[in-house]
C-alpha cells in the first residue's frame, strides 16, 4: 500500500535535551531540503539511507536551531517509505517551530499511531506485532516487556499463521466441493477435518487460557488486601511499597478508600490494593468503603486474608482466586502456631515479608510468558479467540450432525476471519483507526 | 581536558514513541558493544563515525530492547569525544534497563549537564555557549530563541574576547614596567591605555544596559494589570489570553490573588498579571492581595492601568516602567473622548485590543536581539559586567591620579577576571559544578 501524502509528528515528549521530529513519506527528502542546509552542504535528497547530517533549520533566512538528520531510505525505515528523524534542541518552541516548517512545505500533523500504522500498512508488521509496539512502550516490568517484545517479534503471529494455514487448506477443499455442486463428490476427507477442528480448538483454548496470565502481567497482577479492621492491612501494604503511601493509624476504620500500590516482585507488577476493613457499622463514609472493597475483592487475581488470631475466611472467595493467609503481629504473642499453608507475619517489624513475596510469585506461572511462547495479552485478541472458537464449535456440530456442506463451509469461513482479524490479515480501516487511535502520536 | 570515564544518562523524558540513551567517553564503544548486537555483525568499536547501526540490546541471553545506534567518533560529538546514542522504544522500563546494563559494563551516571560540560572542557564550547544551551531549550518565543541562539553560536563571546584580547595586550605592558622595576621605564602609553579603558567601559555599559531587555525577554516581559474593582481587568487578561483563565463576576473584589498569564504577541512573550482591585477595604483577605499588587507592581516593566473614565494615575510609578492608560467599557458610552496617548478599548466585546497589543509589542525594542547583536541575558554575566566595571572605574582613576604601576595593574588584572569569568577563560570547578547542576540530566 502506498502513501502519497508526507507526515510529520514530534516522537519525544519535550523538556528533555533532545527532541525528535520524524517526517515520513514520499516529499520527506523534499520536505527535509527546504528546511534544513547542511554543514558539507548535501541534501537529504542525495544522502545514503543510515547516515547522519549535521547543519541548521532555517525559516528562510531565520536560523532555528542545529540539528541532527537521519535518512532512512525506503524500504529500510520504520514504517518501510522513505522518512528523516531531526534531532533537535529538546524546546517545545523549536519542536513546534520545526512541524510548522515542515507543514509549511508540505507535510501534514500525523494522527496517533500513523507511523505504526504506516509500518503495517507497508507490511513491515502483521497488526498484532503493529499492537505489541504499543505495549511494548508501555511495559513496565521484565515479564510485560518479554511478552510484548515476543509478540512484537510476531512469535505469537507465527502460531496463529501456521493453525490459519491448514485451516485454509481443507476450507478450498470444500469450497472446491461446493463449485462441483450436485455432483456429491468429497475432496475433504471428512475424518481428517474432524480431527483438524479438535487440534485447532485445543489451540485456541491454549491461547485463550492464557490470556488470564498475559492480561494480569500486562496490567499488574491484583491482589487484594483484606482482613479486620486495624490488623494491620496498610502497616503491610507501607512494608511492601517501601514507603508511607497509606495513612496508618491506631483507629479502627482508618483507611476509607481502596488504595492501589504497583510493586514489582522478580520481573512481576502487582498492584496491591489495600481495603476498608471488612466489619459492620452504621457510618455511611465506611460502608461505602467496603463496598468498594467488594468490588476490589471481586476483580483480584490473588486475596491476602490478615488475621490477628487464626480463624475462618472472612471473605467469600470464587474458584480462580488464589489465597494467602497471614497471622499478623506474631511478635506481640508468646507462643505462635501458624498452621499449615499460612505464613506468620510481622508487617509492624518487617518479619515474613520474604516469605509473603515468595508465595506471590508463585501463584503467578510466569514460565510460559519468560519462555517466549505466544501467550495473550490484548482483549481484543481474546475476543477474536473466543469468537473464532464459537464458529469452530459450529463447524464441528455440523460436520457431526452431517449438515450440508455450505453451512459447514460458511462456519470455518468464520473461523478464518476471526483468527485472520487478529494478524490483521482480515481488516477494516474502521478497526484499524480504532486500534491506532489509542497509540500517541509520533508512533 | 581528557575525561577518564565513561558516562551515561537518558537524553530524552520517557512516555513518547522513542526515548534515547547516550554513552560518552573514553570507554564508550566498548561499553555499547557489550550490550548491543548489530544485525548485521559489525561493533561500534568498527562502525564509522556519523552512521547508525540496527539490532538489539542484551542482558547476556535476553533481550531488552531493538535499537537504532548512532557512532558519534571523536572529535565530531557534541562533546568531542567518543560517543554513542541508542534511540529505543520510549519506556522507561527499556530506558531504565539500558542505563544499569551500560553501567554493569562500566559507565556510570552523568550528572546533571555533565555532556555540556565536557564539551566546554573539551574546547567545544566556551561557558557562555554552554550556558546558552540551556536557554535555548527553555526558548519560548522568536525573540529568547534568536537570542539564546545567537549566544550559542558565540557572537556574544566574540565581542568579549576581542575586549579582552586588547586589554590583555596593554595589560601586559604595564607587567612588563613591574619587571623593570626601578628603571622608570614607560612601555604602555598612558593616553592609549585610558582612551581604552574608556572604549571598554562603555562597551561593558552597553552590554549591562542590554540587561534589562535580555533578562525581560528570556523570562517574559511582566505587565501588570491595575485599575479599581470592576473595572474589568480579569476580562481583558481573558480577552489577551483567549480562554477563560481568570474567574470573571460583577461584585467587586472577585479577583483576590494575582494571577499571571504567559501570551506571545510578536515573538515576544508577555507574563500578563492580574491584580486585585486597589481600593480601600476591611477585607483581610482582599487586603493580602492587595499587597501582592504593590509586589506585582514593582516587578512589573509595564504597567496597563484600566480605567472606567479619565483620572488620574492610581498607582505610583517608577522611571523604568512604561505605562499604558486604557479607558475600558467604551461600547457602553454615548460619547467617549479617548485623551491623547490612551487607548480606548471595550474588553467585554474585544475593541481596542489589536492596538493595545501594538503599544505593548512598541513597548519592548527587540531590534538589538532579531538583529543578532549581543544581548547579555544571563544574570551571572549581568554581575560580571558590573564587576569588571567596577575594576575599571578604580583603573580608570588611579591612571589619572597618577598611582603606582603595580596598583593600576592589579585593577586590570581584575577586569581581564570578570570579563574571563563570562566565557570561562578564568574559571574554577566550584562555579562550573553550580552552572551545570542547573542543567538537565542528559545534556
Amino acid at each position: 500500500m502506498l502513501h502519497n501524502d508526507t507526515i510529520v509528528a514530534a516522537a519525544t515528549p519535550t523538556g528533555g535535551a533532545i527532541a525528535i521530529v520524524r517526517i515520513e513519506g514520499p516529499k520527506a527528502f523534499a520536505v527535509c531540503d527546504s528546511i534544513f542546509r547542511s554543514d558539507r552542504g548535501t541534501t537529504a535528497s542525495e544522502a545514503k539511507g543510515y547516515t547522519l547530517m549535521h547543519g541548521n533549520i532555517y525559516d528562510h533566512q531565520r536560523r532555528i536551531d542545529d540539528v541532527l538528520v537521519t535518512i532512512f531510505r525506503s524500504p529500510h525505515s520504520y514504517t518501510g517509505g522513505d522518512m528523516v528523524e531531526i534531532a533537535c534542541h529538546g524546546s517545545a518552541y523549536i519542536t513546534g517551530e520545526i512541524i510548522r516548517l515542515a507543514i509549511e512545505n508540505g507535510a501534514r500533523n500525523a494522527t496517533a499511531g500513523e507511523f505504526t500504522m504506516r509500518a503495517f500498512l507497508g507490511g513491515k508488521m502483521d497488526l498484532s506485532q503493529a499492537e505489541a509496539v504499543a505495549d511494548v512502550i508501555a511495559a513496565d516490568s521484565k515479564a510485560a516487556l518479554t511478552m510484548a517484545d515476543t509478540q512484537m517479534r510476531g512469535c505469537y503471529s507465527e502460531a496463529l499463521s501456521s493453525l490459519r494455514g491448514e485451516l485454509l487448506n481443507l476450507a478450498s477443499l470444500l469450497e472446491l466441493e461446493l463449485d462441483f455442486g450436485e455432483e456429491d463428490v468429497e475432496f475433504a476427507n471428512r475424518g481428517q477435518l474432524t480431527t483438524l477442528l479438535q487440534r485447532i480448538e485445543s489451540e485456541i483454548d491454549h491461547l485463550a487460557g492464557s490470556f488470564a496470565v498475559g492480561n494480569a502481567v500486562k496490567k499488574g497482577i491484583a491482589v487484594a488486601i483484606v482482613g479486620e479492621p486495624n490488623v494491620g492491612k496498610s502497616t503491610l501494604l507501607n512494608r511492601l511499597v517501601g514507603d508511607e503511601r497509606a495513612m496508618v493509624s491506631d483507629i479502627a476504620g482508618t483507611t476509607r478508600d481502596t488504595i492501589e500500590e504497583c510493586v514489582n516482585i522478580g520481573g512481576v507488577v502487582f498492584r496491591f490494593i489495600d481495603t476498608a476493613g471488612v466489619h459492620d457499622t452504621g457510618d455511611r463514609l465506611e460502608n461505602m468503603g467496603i463496598e468498594r472493597t467488594h468490588k476490589a475483592l471481586a476483580g483480584a487475581q490473588i486475596v491476602v486474608e490478615m488475621f490477628e488470631s487464626v480463624g475462618e475466611d472472612i471473605v467469600a472467595l470464587s474458584e480462580e482466586q488464589k489465597v494467602i493467609r497471614l497471622l499478623n503481629k506474631i511478635d506481640l504473642q508468646q507462643e505462635v502456631e501458624v498452621p499449615d499453608g499460612w505464613i506468620g507475619i510481622s508487617a509492624k517489624e518487617g518479619v515474613g515479608i520474604e516469605k509473603l513475596t515468595q508465595r506471590l510469585g508463585e501463584c503467578v506461572d510466569t514460565s510460559e510468558i519468560m519462555s517466549g511462547s505466544a501467550v495473550v495479552s490484548n482483549g481484543r485478541h481474546y475476543e477474536a479467540l473466543l469468537r473464532a472458537k464459537d464458529a469452530l464449535q459450529r463447524a464441528k456440530e455440523g460436520l457431526c450432525a452431517g449438515l450440508s456442506t455450505d453451512l459447514v463451509a460458511q462456519d470455518i469461513r468464520e473461523v478464518l476471519e476471526h483468527i485472520g482479524a487478529i494478524t490483521g490479515e482480515v481488516t477494516n480501516s474502521e478497526i484499524l483507526g480504532q486500534i491506532f487511535s489509542r497509540f500517541c502520536i509520533g508512533k
